[in-house]
């Protein structure tokens, strides 16, 4: 080893997973019980709703701003809903690890395995629903569409578990409280993960830097 | 991903570290912690002590034996110390691992190394002392010996430290029980790694294997 060790970067923790698993719930409890963890703010070309502050809620962009981020790379991941652009500045989630924040990203899974790419050493969490059955229950409980559109989210959600195993960990959210729960602890142990906790080595054997 | 996925193997969780760091320790409390963990029983060609159990506290063999074992394969890692031999038997430790039951290994570094590659999977901890002040300290404590050859074990372990990017989490023994909760901390996010946790995906997709 003859890297140079600094004192770690905040960690990106990215949430994922098919619709219906509850990651947005899961991300909603993580963010109260740890209220120093950063979250990306996204951008979008959609118009701000009431209330919205730039900067906050989004950052709000033309679409012309984020044609051009999307050319010179700044964005970490991206895609069209409804005409709309949505994206990940990844200049804001490097200066908030940078700062030394953890950050949290909620994204779903094509937005999480483009991430993976750029940030490597973040930490990916594909939050699974306990079983199809209650899968197929919460997308009910949650649309007012017809049966066929739900059989049909329920058939994209099942493809999408496949997913799981491209992840870091995998959390099943039986009880949304209880899955936020092994999030933390997953979260505490890769601050102990080597590559992280190597600069308090580093710095014994050599205190002269 | 079309490999098959049964439920998942039992773990084997590895604790190393320099003489001194208080791996011993922190064992002892893991496994008070943790009845069902098994150990693993080392062989060894030393004669067996007043009350020590063949199969319990050791496995008793001799040398032809242990030569064979090594020469067979069939030792995950073994040493010389004062003309005996010591080495951890692998059939035992994968027997164990396939009945699904965890398995700790306490282990010095060269030990911990070789097992690496043998079970890659395993998860190897790395416990350091919280300042090398501190490990002067416990290795003075601990030894009857000269100040010489305190200052030579110093120097040793010092050196050791440098192992510790080798291992998947470093912990920093300050208080032992702190750092025997560190351990079950990471231990219980260990469980929701991909690799361990991807059969209960795999089973949702595929109920009908």
């Amino acid at each position: 080893m003859n890297k140079k060790f600094n004192a770690p970067q905040g960690l990106l923790l990215v949430v994922s997973g098919p619709s219906g698993a509850g990651k947005g719930t899961i991300c909603g409890l993580l963010r109260k019980a740890l209220p120093e963890l950063a979250y990306s703010v996204s951008v979008t070309t959609r118009q701000p709703r009431e209330g919205e502050v730039d900067g906050k809620d989004y950052f709000f962009k033309t679409v012309a701003q984020v044609k051009d981020m999307i050319f010179r790379g700044e964005l970490l991941e991206y895609a069209q809903v409804y005409g709309n652009y949505y994206g990940t500045p990844k200049p804001y989630v490097q200066q908030l690890l940078n700062e030394g924040k953890d950050v949290l990203l909620e994204i779903d899974i094509q937005g999480a395995l483009q991430i993976k790419k750029v940030f490597p050493d973040g930490v990916f969490i594909f939050v699974v629903p306990p079983s199809l059955e209650e899968l197929r229950a919460r997308i009910y409980k949650r649309g007012k569409d017809s049966e066929e559109v739900i059989e049909k989210r329920l058939k994209a959600a099942t493809s999408e578990l496949g997913y799981a195993g491209e992840y870091d960990y995998i959390i099943v959210n039986d009880v949304a409280e209880k899955a936020m729960q092994r999030v933390l602890t997953l979260l505490e142990a890769e601050r102990y993960r080597a590559g992280r906790t190597y600069f308090i080595v580093d710095q014994m054997i050599h205190p002269e830097k």
